[in-house]
């Protein structure tokens, strides 16, 4: 039981956001969203209840496609897109947009969200997985596989968030790449031109849920001939700036918010540096102390999610209350695989994850 | 031009929004929405940055859907969902979960929106236009046609946003009705029963822009045999209520604040007074202005968007200039019904009104 005043230190005590997804934000950025909520600009009006025709949202659009082309140096070859519907639409929406009943693409499995882009796939083409990680309980990244290059495309899953295992280097084709990137886009610089399609749930890097960035080449639309409604097809939402129908104004305008904050930290190459430290900090932690393991293979270990065990597994829950009241919040495994789960996304400080590696120490000191 | 004490006068004078969606939503719930995205009930993170799996997100889902059941009178019968996309994306949606390749559904066609739902449904079945008013620019609802009742539903648009038309009565029809409810729902009472399917985009009366509301008879489904994608298959969010993937956990969050401020201030029959009040008031004037006319048809007109048209059209400018000093934002018309729109949902208050009626009022007499 708390007392009184240990309820309200609980309270109203910092918490360190260690959430898989939605997940941590900037505070600036969640200070300027919640005001904008209010009062939006000198508009005398809350961004929840004005027009996405208005000029003022227009400018929110324009500007957040502006800084994505900007922050990932995205040619106009693509096109850049803010849609409802998440990843997991879009898991759908890129085979029956790019990939025709007789023709084949190649997947890459590295996980459940790979898992589920294949099986969405096969309703539109054939598929072949190419290779997958699941014989290890998905541990690492598969590596010198073939690709045909026959195939329409190579779909890939660049950072796997329940299993914490990231692609660092993309396989190599000469086919076009389709990338699920929802839980490591903005972290670090990319080469857009190896890809026919990112796209990205907002709500780990960019945003909070409700929005999906999709940058897609627009040489590869257009070549099926199945009838695909106009809410689905890729060319609708560029004819019309992702505003066919109302977009979602607040997720588009918060992951502008977003955009401005790590342009101001210095773009990519700020956050890739910023990444690695928080990501080398903790795995040195968990490496280095004598009741933790991690769970992926070394060179496959994500930069965003951060995945690890207590070698004696009865002691869970006493670790999870001493982080709880340390303020750590989020940090429970995804129950694929188990122990904790450290989410440590560009707005974590690394301050934030030096706290939970204190707990880390501290909590082998009592138990050793 | 202004001077800096007008400008500032301006800035900072109080908005009446008439915008037709996103669209003005009540003082109270932006200040709740704008002040949980900066810090979340106790929880000392925001709710933009929380888990959608977390037991406060699952208790605003929770009572979210309680609350559309309780203000609706929505039975067991019905799933109440909550999804991304819009209505647009219900267009297809209906028709390719509830209409089967040789099957036959009618459509009433009312304005822009039902013409898309129609085109959309027209991949998937039959689709038999029972009546349209197009012939008269959409300005009335059609009455007195017949309806086969071979048709696996009608589907209905309840209320015309850009031609300011609304359905007060349902057709005589023994087939399930699907109706787009997104500029009336939560406006009236209605009977629930007699529906097969409800869904609104939220952002008129239910809350910003980002979720659609969706209630669904759980019997109708599961009798189509073409391969859906999971993401559209409404049996996928029923099973997972609402939370298959990550859903629009902000968009939501306000929906329910909404919600919670229509039951408070006496459910749907209180709003169907007070709107009923605010309709009256602005058409009295329209029709007792010399220099107005409405465009709707008398007994269709639409008690949340109010078109008309100044008898000359050369003094538009001139009006909107009077009202934009006033501080009405949002009246410009839809571009298919020129002259001017004032969308007056649930959270415009009769105070809003009365000040546009003033301003009417006060430009007949510097005018005639």
């Amino acid at each position: 039981m708390f007392t009184n005043c240990e309820h309200r230190k609980n309270q109203f005590m910092k918490k360190i956001n260690f959430y898989a997804g939605p997940a941590i934000l900037p505070q600036e950025v969640l200070k300027e969203a919640g005001q904008s909520a209010i009062s939006f600009g000198d508009m005398g009006l809350s961004i929840l209840e004005i027009s996405h025709r208005s000029k003022e949202f227009i400018a929110v659009m324009d500007e957040a496609e502006a800084l994505v082309r900007e922050l990932l140096n995205v040619s106009n070859d693509y096109a850049v897109l803010f849609l409802a519907g998440g990843a997991s639409s879009q898991f759908f929406f890129t085979a029956m947009n790019l990939l025709g009943q007789n023709e084949s693409a190649g997947y890459l499995d590295t996980g459940s969200w790979s898992s589920k882009a294949i099986k969405e796939a096969k309703a539109f083409g054939h598929v072949d997985v190419v290779a997958s990680s699941k014989d290890k309980n998905y541990s690492y990244i598969p590596k010198g596989y073939q690709i045909s290059d026959q195939h329409n495309y190579l779909h890939i899953t660049s950072n796997n968030t329940i299993f914490g295992t990231e692609i660092f280097h993309l396989p190599e084709t000469s086919i076009p790449i389709i990338a699920d990137m929802s839980s490591n886009i903005f972290s670090r610089p990319i080469d857009v031109n190896r890809f026919s399609c990112i796209y990205a749930g907002a709500q780990k890097n960019m945003g909070p849920a409700g929005v999906t960035l999709v940058i897609i080449r627009k040489d590869v639309l257009g070549k099926v001939d199945r009838v695909i409604p106009s809410m689905l097809k890729y060319e609708t939402h560029i004819d019309n700036q992702s505003s066919y129908n109302t977009p979602p104004v607040f997720p588009i305008y918060v992951s502008l918010l977003t955009m401005r904050w790590i342009k101001k930290l210095g773009g990519l190459k700020a956050m890739e540096k910023r990444n690695i430290e928080k990501a080398e900090l903790l795995y040195n932690e968990i490496d280095r102390n004598s009741l933790f393991v991690g769970t992926a293979n070394k060179e496959d270990r994500s930069r965003m999610n951060v995945c690890f065990l207590l070698k004696d597994s009865t002691m869970e829950k006493a670790f999870s209350e001493d982080a709880e009241n340390a303020g750590c919040v989020g940090i429970e495994g995804h129950r694929s695989v188990g122990g904790f789960r450290a989410s440590i996304y560009n707005a974590m400080e690394l301050d934030g994850v030096q706290i939970l590696v204190d707990v880390m120490k501290k909590f082998e000191s009592k138990n050793t």
